[in-house]
């Protein structure tokens, strides 16, 4: 049953996802490099602010934020010796065959399409960037982060591998387009 | 390896989508009578017009394109004993376990996320409006088009119950706003 | 990085599983009778104690088990009022969009194929038997665990209907096994 | 509606989906021996025994077998010219954003849970062994077998992780175990 009258307003969950990221030392641009490394020679004119506003506009989507609250909030718990066991000891030692962290990641990704999946998988295992910093050691917990971060940088490269696309069928490139035409959306308009 | 030379322009396919839709007699009233149907308790002010934008919507979408060429190819296949044996039977018979027409389907929905999940789940077994007539028998053979509906059906209410919140966070209703402010999307713009 | 000197059992994790259950009162009694009254009128034979052992088969997966701690755990910590804000306040309200908990427990349906999915979005919907009872009101929270009980029943109705179709072939029906030919499996056997 | 008088026996499906693996020139050996290359490293005394049984019985699973079908049948129809444009031109040409081949390997891997599913995305981006000449070009269409193969080998992979751990936790290696014991398992036994 779900209780219509306690409401989180989008905004505040927005900036909670985004807070929650740099608490734990993963910025927007370091997401990009990632993207920027997987897209560059694919996309004639692709720059790191296309790759910037991608990644922002990804940030934006509810099933993106939602996996990030939880996948952070469990690491942090897990680093302060809070989860129950055996959770506590599955989460802290990021146990091979846990799962549930690849899952709350995919979720997120299978929103851009089979396609960013993939890519997701890939990134997963090639650990480029960033993700390779997010070792779970010495009292740090990043089994839900290295994740999140990979799920969220081939979501922005599969946005940006669809827009590539619909500018060569106009004969254009990302160099002929602001890198804002790849970011966040407007909310849905009033009449007048 | 991915052959770049040649490109289907996304006209095109959208095109061939719709079409095949309208040669296997679901239209988009149809499929928007069911998001109504689904919707209309939930969300003051929801006309028709706003669901038929929204399964629009939905049918830009490439991941759903494909999944609706793919699916009513292989239903025409079928129809016309041209498939190989014992796939030919699989489909023909709409064998209860076969469920690669699920999956087809599902891939189009996951792009909604996992709610749109359960409401396929939901109309899969329900079979409400269209999807009760789009029988596998007589000769006709609908294995993969009614998994097919319901998932356009599922993501395109999924939209109007994510815009709902949208519009109560601004105090709105889907009175306030007119219903192209659901419907397909501009394409990424140039600098001018 | 994943740490493999630190190893928890399975067993120790089965129990785990199992043991969150009934701490939140479901039992696999609850869950089998779930499955019972969904196969029973498709499946000549099938006795209560087909669909136990059914869903002990489904409790002994790491998917499941894993599912089970995490989600519980989510709903036990917001009950106590530890999660971190806007987390705390979505899960304990069971907030309408939030997808989490649907999808942590579709990771371990999907292991059953796509058509438990849909029977999965169905149950999650319809919300039968113990289901019903697990709303999150007054002070409990029962948001992951409702939609962890449609996916474990959902999973093993999905294993009735594939037995019942092995049966079928060898012109048998439920009646003429054991209901622990559905239990859970032996381990890895060693060479003599 | 499911047509129930119409039945297709499981052992023609196994075959069916064997005979065409071999038809489009992919042995259960090439298979093997991309699971062994993946996991010879972490899994002491594992051979290629093991890794050939671990793929026989991933392609006794029903989804395995009819995604390989509906694959492999698309990529021969597609090969003959047989397709219906635009979908013709969209499978003959493996066209980079298509989706519905991962799509259709995806949900056949996702029943190995969440893990494998990101060793399947590492395969196909890496696309080591037998999948590396199966190449679309020179009139041939493959499109769909790439994305079979990686699935097959990442769930066979998968298995053989989760049958290492069992192992670990009885003090076992592979050594221990003869191959047989992760190949296809034994029907459901009647009451004698």
């Amino acid at each position: 049953m779900h209780n219509k009258s306690i409401r989180i307003h989008s905004e505040e969950v927005t900036k909670a996802a985004v807070d929650a990221l740099e608490r734990r030392n993963v910025t927007i641009q370091d997401i990009a490099e990632i993207v920027f490394e997987m897209q560059k020679s694919y996309n004639d004119g692709l720059r790191m602010e296309h790759c910037i506003q991608s990644v922002e506009r990804v940030l934006r989507k509810r099933e993106v934020q939602h996996a990030i609250l939880v996948g952070i909030e469990l690491d942090e718990l897990a680093e302060k010796n809070m989860l129950s066991e055996p959770l506590q000891s599955i989460v802290a030692s990021d146990e091979g065959l846990f799962g549930v962290d690849e899952l709350i990641a995919l979720g997120a990704v299978f929103t851009y399409g089979s396609i960013a999946v993939t890519t997701f998988g890939h990134l997963d295992k090639q650990k480029i960037g960033v993700i390779e910093r997010l070792d779970t050691r010495l009292g740090f917990v990043n089994t839900f982060l290295d994740d999140l971060v990979c799920s969220i940088a081939a979501s922005a490269a599969s946005r940006i591998a669809h827009g590539m696309r619909d500018l060569e069928e106009e004969g254009d490139t990302f160099a002929d387009i602001p890198p804002d035409a790849l970011g966040p959306q407007k909310k849905l308009k009033k009449e007048n």
